[in-house]
C-alpha cells in the first residue's frame, strides 16, 4: 500500500501595494514557498496578472523541488482581492487602489496557470485565514477586522464565511460611529474608517500637532508633517510621547465603539484584528477592550475574546487557500 | 383512508404592557383564537404566569370548539419574552419592564399546561413571525427591528434565526450612532434607542417645544408636555405640524443610520420594521430609505427592501409558534 500523495492549494493575496503568493498542503498544516512582490498597479492590469502568474509559477516550482510534488498535485488557486467583487463571475467590480473596474481576475489567472481558481474579498480571506490557522481558531462566530489604508472586515457564522445577500457583509470600516462626524472617502460622515484607518490616525495626529510644539513627532518627521504615518505615531507612543499616546487611546476608543456595535448585533465569540496597528499590542488592545466593555451587553462581552491576528503578512494567503477549499472541496 | 388530523402550536408574546396568546395550525397557515390581555407586571411573576396559563387554556378551548381539535392535537407552546434570556435553560435573566430576574418562565408555563414549551427573545420572535408569515416572506437574510418603549431586533441568516454566541445577536437598539451623543438607559451614550424609541421621540419633541410656541402639539396635550407620546407626534405630523414633521424626519435619519450599519455588515435582503411608529408610513419610510441609501454601499442597498411589518400586533405570537416549530420539529 502506498501512502496517499499530499495535494497542494495555491493562494494569492492581491493588495494595492504588495502581492503575496504561496502554497499550503490541502490540510492547511503549513505555509510553503511564500513570496511577496510589489504590485505596481500603475503598470496596468495585464502587468499585474503577469506578475501573479510568474509568482505562482515560482511557488509551484519551489514546492515541486522541495516537496517532491508533481503538477497534478496542485488542486487550484484561491485569490483574495480588494472588493467589491462579483464572486460568482470572478470579477473585481471596483478597486480604487488598483484602478480597476469590472476586471475578470479569476479567469485571467485560471486560464494562464491552467488550474481552477476562486475569488473572494481580501478582508474575508484574512478573516478566514485567522480562523482556520491563526488567532481565531476554534471560533464558531468570528468577526475579522483588517486595518490598513482602509478598514475591511469579514464574518464567519457557524464555521462558514458569511457573504450576505450581495457580497457586502462585513464592511465594518463603513459603519457609522458618529453620524455627523468626519468625512469619509466613501462619501459619508462618521464612518469608523475615517477615524481609525492608518491614514486617519496620521491625519488626527497632524491636526493635534498644529496646537502642540513639544511632541517628539515634529522631530521624527524632521518638521515635515506630510511624512507622518500611523507607524510614526505608534513609534512615538512607544517612546512615551504624550500626544502620540492620546492619538493611540482615541483610536482604541473609536475601534472599541465600532466593535461594540458588532458584539451587540453579530455576537461573535472571537474578534480578530489584523494589520500594522496591532503591533501596538496592549497599548491599543487594553483601552479598546475597555471601550467595548463599556458599550456592549455583558453576555456579549463575556462570550467574546478580542485578539490580534497571529499570521502576520500571510493571513490573506492562508485564507485564500481556505476559501478555495471551502468553495471547491466543500469544507475546510 | 382518513385525512391526517391538523395539529396546532400555541404561541405567547409576553410584553411589559400586554400579553398576546393564540394558536396556529402546524403549517402556519392562519392565526386562531388570538387574544390580548394586560400584563399587570406589578402583581408579580406568579400572577403573570397565572394569566398566561388561563389565556392559553382559553385558546385551547376555543380551538377545540371551533376546529374540532382534541387535546393531543396541541404540540406545545412557543413563548416570546423580553431578554436577555438563557434560552437553553428557559430562563428570563433580566426583564426591567417586568421586574424579573432569573425567572424560569418556560418551565413555569410548561408544567402548568402540561405541554412542551420553548422560550425565545420577543424581538427575535417578531422577526421570525414577519419572515414566516409577514412582510419578510421569501427573505434569506433578514433583519427585524421592533420599535416601542425600546428598540429590539432579530436576525435570520440563511433561513435560520441567528442567536449569536450568547443569545445577544440582533440588539440593534444598543448600537452606537453617535459615540458622544445622548445618554441611553443602558448606560451608554449615542445608542440608536436613545434617539428613535417611542419615549426618545417624545423627549426630542418636548425639547423642541420649549423653543416653539406655535406647534399644534401644545394644544394636543393641553399644555401638559408630560402627556406627549410618540403617537401624538405622529398624529401632529399627519396634520402637517412643522415641528412634528421635523421630529419625524430626524427619527427617520437616526433609524436610517443604524440600518445602514446593518446593511454594510449583515447585508440582508429584507429589513422589516415593526411597532407603532411604522403607522407613519411613507412619512417615515421615505426619508429613512434615503438615509440608508446615502450611507450604505450600493450593492447592499440594491439587494435589500426595507418594509413595515404586516402582522400588526401578532408578529410576536406567530414568531413564537415558528420558533417552537424550528426548535422542536427542526424547521418551519
Amino acid at each position: 500500500m502506498t501512502k496517499a500523495r499530499t495535494r497542494y492549494i495555491l493562494g494569492v493575496d492581491l493588495g494595492g501595494t504588495n502581492i503575496v503568493a504561496g502554497a499550503m498542503p490541502e490540510d492547511g498544516s503549513r505555509e510553503i514557498a511564500v513570496r511577496s512582490e510589489p504590485t505596481h498597479p500603475e503598470r496596468g492590469s495585464e502587468a499585474v496578472v503577469d506578475r501573479i502568474v510568474s509568482m505562482l509559477a515560482q511557488v509551484i516550482s519551489d514546492v515541486t523541488e522541495t516537496h517532491d510534488a508533481k503538477p497534478h498535485d496542485f488542486l487550484g488557486v484561491g485569490v483574495g482581492a480588494p472588493g467589491p467583487l462579483d464572486r460568482e463571475r470572478g470579477i473585481v467590480v471596483v478597486a480604487p487602489n488598483l484602478g480597476w473596474r469590472d476586471f475578470p481576475l479569476r479567469d485571467a489567472i485560471s486560464d494562464r496557470i491552467r488550474l481552477p481558481a476562486t475569488l473572494d474579498n481580501d478582508a474575508n480571506c484574512a478573516t478566514v485565514g485567522e480562523w482556520w490557522r491563526g488567532a481565531a481558531q476554534g471560533g464558531r462566530n468570528v468577526v475579522g477586522i483588517t486595518i490598513g489604508t482602509g478598514i475591511g472586515g469579514g464574518i464567519v457564522i457557524d464555521g462558514q464565511l458569511y457573504h450576505g445577500s450581495s457580497d457586502v457583509a462585513g464592511e465594518i470600516g463603513h459603519t457609522t460611529i458618529d453620524s455627523t462626524g468626519r468625512y469619509c472617502r466613501c462619501g459619508n460622515y462618521g464612518c469608523l474608517e475615517a477615524y481609525a484607518s492608518g491614514p486617519a490616525i496620521a491625519l488626527r495626529a497632524r491636526e493635534a500637532l498644529e496646537r502642540d510644539e513639544v511632541s517628539a513627532l515634529h522631530k521624527m518627521v524632521k518638521g515635515d508633517l506630510d511624512l507622518l504615518t500611523a507607524a510614526t505615531v505608534y513609534e512615538a507612543a512607544h517612546r512615551g510621547d504624550a500626544l502620540a499616546l492620546e492619538v493611540v487611546r482615541d483610536t482604541a476608543r473609536f475601534l472599541g465603539t465600532g466593535i461594540a456595535n458588532l458584539l451587540n448585533t453579530v455576537n461573535p465569540d472571537v474578534v480578530v484584528i489584523t494589520g500594522g496597528v496591532t503591533r501596538a499590542g496592549d497599548r491599543l488592545f487594553e483601552p479598546l477592550r475597555a471601550e467595548v466593555k463599556r458599550r456592549a451587553f455583558r453576555p456579549a462581552v463575556a462570550a467574546c475574546r478580542i485578539v490580534p491576528g497571529t499570521l502576520e503578512g500571510t493571513a490573506g494567503v492562508v485564507g485564500a487557500v481556505a476559501t478555495f477549499k471551502q468553495q471547491k472541496l466543500g469544507a475546510v
